[in-house]
């Protein structure tokens, strides 16, 4: 891989949780790595008569790679995180419904009396190089080949205030996000809470629905390639992220609305740090051009995100460009690397 | 407009209500009509001096054209609304917050002790030959142009049950759904509850973002040009949208959660309908191909858009087709008319 | 009943809706009425054998009797309805499961892919006289003794705005609310927004748990004593009760907080307006006092009821000390009639 | 105090989290301890001068006491902390305001683009003997004598799967709950998720209304008596209560008919042991007969308490009769004492 650097975990060094663990390694500023991530069953599920619920015992359900000490990063600053690559580590896929997990089903929050659903598994085939995903149905000679859409499920750092979380849940510090926007392309900035922040990724998604409706995607071990730098004294409510046409914050919480109302918020705090209109202008101007993209509503904080596009903002430099910095530092060494 | 039938109302003929009015008109299956509506404002608010709350008096806010009595429909059929063009009728549009009003502000719902926001109008440009929309921030120099995506929020029928609902609201009947999917190109189905239907239109909107974070769209008055059909004996739970590369189902409700349960429950039964799948085989395809688009966070009833694209449903004939000859006919009466 | 009127209404002039129907009589301030209502299954289901889902159609659920036109209400005031006596008027009630159709089961709004509950009938006897309800399960030996808790479900005015609204839902306007606090001994105020208010009211409860949470309680024909007085110019944001011990609002809203929510900034600002007390001092004194009871947590609005203890509030004197005039007035009818 | 032991933290020993803590005691089944907390502001708001906000940094809010080792408890056991007393520990208590917190303001989660209402204290009188509470205006001379309620907001034990959880929050762990229900008479069940369980209190209340509307109770330092013990390899799926009259499940989750779900499903599940009733059998019991004791609206988590007369239980054992086993324990500790 050339210049790249890269990190494969053995089974014991993966994470189930943000915080209270010890750093597997260290990433620089100027790297550019490339880290694989199993997927959110472990690898354990590899055929249709294999049920998920058998084989993953909580807490060890959706691993995460890491976590990563990042040299420089210190509590309160902001991490940022460019993902220049994702590209799924096999030529399979798997989605699954799971008791009392997804959107169209009772949970152990939105508790019914009712049954649970049927657990049932599909393995989807992968072909990452021309980027097709190919669902077939279980009960029907019936196939669909969609596009891939590669993703990270879960990227997250050490929370505030000494807390430790599962990664199946997302909150401030990131995690469970579950949103398609966080592809290859983007920049992730994450507040960082403690000493080198200690960055995890996992819970590859070869693609999804929006919402994740049945609480599981094409789920894969993933490759990822990444770079990092830190952005000093800079505070952050709520993951946000950065794209080549946008900026998107990310809100995350129940009910969805709340979701919403968090994601639209810090996107309007966002438009005026970065132009200086007044509330009530840069609201108007968000209201009007805003996009939102629901990213997951099963986990236990669902995921939209609140997207401007950079049109809106002529001019305006997100965090001194550092967006563009990262995207051309990890384009060389892709470059180099292959 | 040549073979374009036209209507344009009267401000007495207006509708603040689904159900409850006598028809002002009739429509036909075969006809193509080019139909009129106000703004959300009536054409009240004219610049930025002028404050929605002092010019519009509860219950006369969001007036729909209509209603129109539609040959040949009855209790139990589905109508079919194909919207060929939406044309704002002005080259001003307008925006506003609104007391108690919006995603990002307590409601008389969202109840809170804290003073209300501002009210505030904004006066946007239109160019509907270019397609371009124009923001211009209220205190400070600065303007945006944006992509024009007219749209209609508002279009319903009369409810079930001898219910006679506000214009504000949306249901099962439609209504105020606000979403951006309601544009030029689509079909619109909505369940049948009385003879005749009776179909009202408004809430014209030039564009708006996701979920209308402000509970103010860009609003116009619009000149529509559709046509109508009627499928007999076919029921439905909730509105559905058709387009050129995707079947939709509309979720309406609150919190907003259920209104994407809804809306994705409706596209899975659609999808068993169309394709035969099992119940879990159709969940497991939406859950991984389907799309879901925020229409508002902020009426009486949220709403969500689940999205299927074609591609994933080859060879399906949904309806008979009626979406495709649908638009053939409006389309020939658009070229003869212009 | 000697000075009491009385009112049974044929099975013909049931209402199903609030708003859209002509009056069935007049009450008069100064009468006492005793009124008769069907059960909210029409009095249809009798046995265990009988489902609800098949003999009940909609939209002819949950009847209410009336309309009634009363004397000298006008849009802008509010009516005051004080019960003073309820007694069910058979020695049974029943209840349900009811598919799609409670807190613990995924409904037509809270859409899940699993399969409906069972729908199951029981029998309760009632004895109005010793005030005892008792529970007999279906699939084994045994029986509870509950204390009788008489209330009405549905007691509402027609709405503003020329709205029409099924029984089903509450509102403003007051219908469906679903609460226990709706009790003999009470006052209710609702908003009035057409001439003579068409006050109509049903659904009665032996007795109900707490949010309802099956969809069903031990529903029962009754018996409801009450007069009638209109306080003029007078607004309400949502309907308010008032016993002997308490002030009461009513919040109706999804999700469950809105409805909280509602309660408490109306009884927030019915405390300011009793008290002189500043915003913050009466948020307080609600904050540290006040009391919330759920009603329902299964109707398409949900119910919590804010309720403030008369002992906060020394020397206040509620709406001009109406509720204790109407329960005189109705204690001495009752005690002429017996 | 005679036979009973007794804790009084340092300063330093007060946690801040459930979880991720070294013991500073254990407590053995047997023995009768008083335990003082202090209140959520750690004691630092004194008048009402002092604004919380300015005296208290996160995460350095609602301290516990403990964690204590509890003797016997492993993962996969329920605790049993009975409460025999509390009392508050000074002759006066604080409630305040508090920027983004509480149930009708908009908070960090319920966001909106409104400013914070402004933040006050209230300082309370409490005459423990009396059990008197007393509330004065601010802003008015205005006072109201009010029952003492006493109670704790916050008990927990350290989470499942390695989790630290602040103490502002609620989960299967316990934690913030915040129901008036936790009061002295109740037995508390937790599920155990590591050896010793990791027991903490604190957030004494005086008293609180329903919801905590304002975020804030009237918050004392409390001395509370308490004994444990070990119910050996029973799971809970969320915290249970016990007192003379009632068995009690606690839901916490967002949005609050969620809570009210959970809390609902378990007290079902709970009569399912305790009567061999069937589901739908057991359900209608709790319908009729359930009660729902609404907890706080300003948490992470909101809660909801289903509470179940245990007249509906007759010749019911729970647990084993465990509760009145402690209560007679602790009973007679404090006779001795005093």
């Amino acid at each position: 891989v050339g210049v790249i650097l890269e990190y494969v975990p053995t089974q014991a060094e993966l994470a189930y949780t943000f915080g209270g663990r010890d750093p597997v390694g260290e990433l620089k500023p100027g790297q550019v790595w490339q880290i694989f991530t199993q997927d959110c069953f472990n690898g354990a599920v590899t055929n249709v008569d294999t049920l998920p619920s058998r084989v993953c015992e909580f807490p060890f359900l959706n691993p995460v790679t890491g976590p990563f000490h990042v040299d420089g990063a210190e509590a309160g600053d902001i991490l940022a995180v460019h993902f220049a690559a994702m590209r799924p580590a096999r030529a399979w896929g798997v989605s699954s419904t799971f008791p009392h997990f997804g959107a169209l089903t009772s949970t152990h929050t939105t508790a019914t009396l009712q049954p649970v659903l049927e657990e049932r598994v599909w393995i989807y085939g992968l072909d990452p190089d021309e980027e097709v995903v190919t669902y077939r149905a279980r009960n029907a000679d019936f196939t669909v080949a969609m596009p891939m859409a590669a993703m990270l499920g879960t990227v997250g750092v050490a929370p505030a205030g000494s807390e430790v979380r599962s990664t199946i849940t997302a909150d401030a510090h990131g995690g469970n996000m579950d949103t398609p926007e966080l592809q290859a392309g983007v920049t992730l900035y994450l507040p960082v809470a403690v000493p080198g922040a200690l960055l995890g990724l996992g819970d590859g998604h070869a693609r999804q629905g929006h919402g994740e409706a049945s609480g599981v995607a094409v789920e894969t071990a993933m490759n990822t390639t990444l770079t990092v730098d830190v952005i000093k004294d800079a505070a952050l409510a709520t993951p946000r992220l950065e794209s080549h046409t946008a900026i998107m914050s990310v809100g995350l919480a129940r009910p969805l609305e709340d979701a919403y109302r968090i994601a639209h918020h810090d996107l309007v705090m966002w438009v005026m740090e970065l132009t200086g209109l007044d509330i009530l202008d840069a609201y108007q101007l968000v209201a009007q051009a805003g996009q939102a993209s629901i990213g997951n509503v099963c986990d236990p904080n669902y995921s939209v995100v609140a997207k401007l596009p950079k049109p809106c903002l002529p001019n305006r430099d997100v965090y001194g460009g550092i967006h563009k910095g990262l995207k051309e530092l990890a384009g060389r060494a892709l470059a180099e690397g292959t």
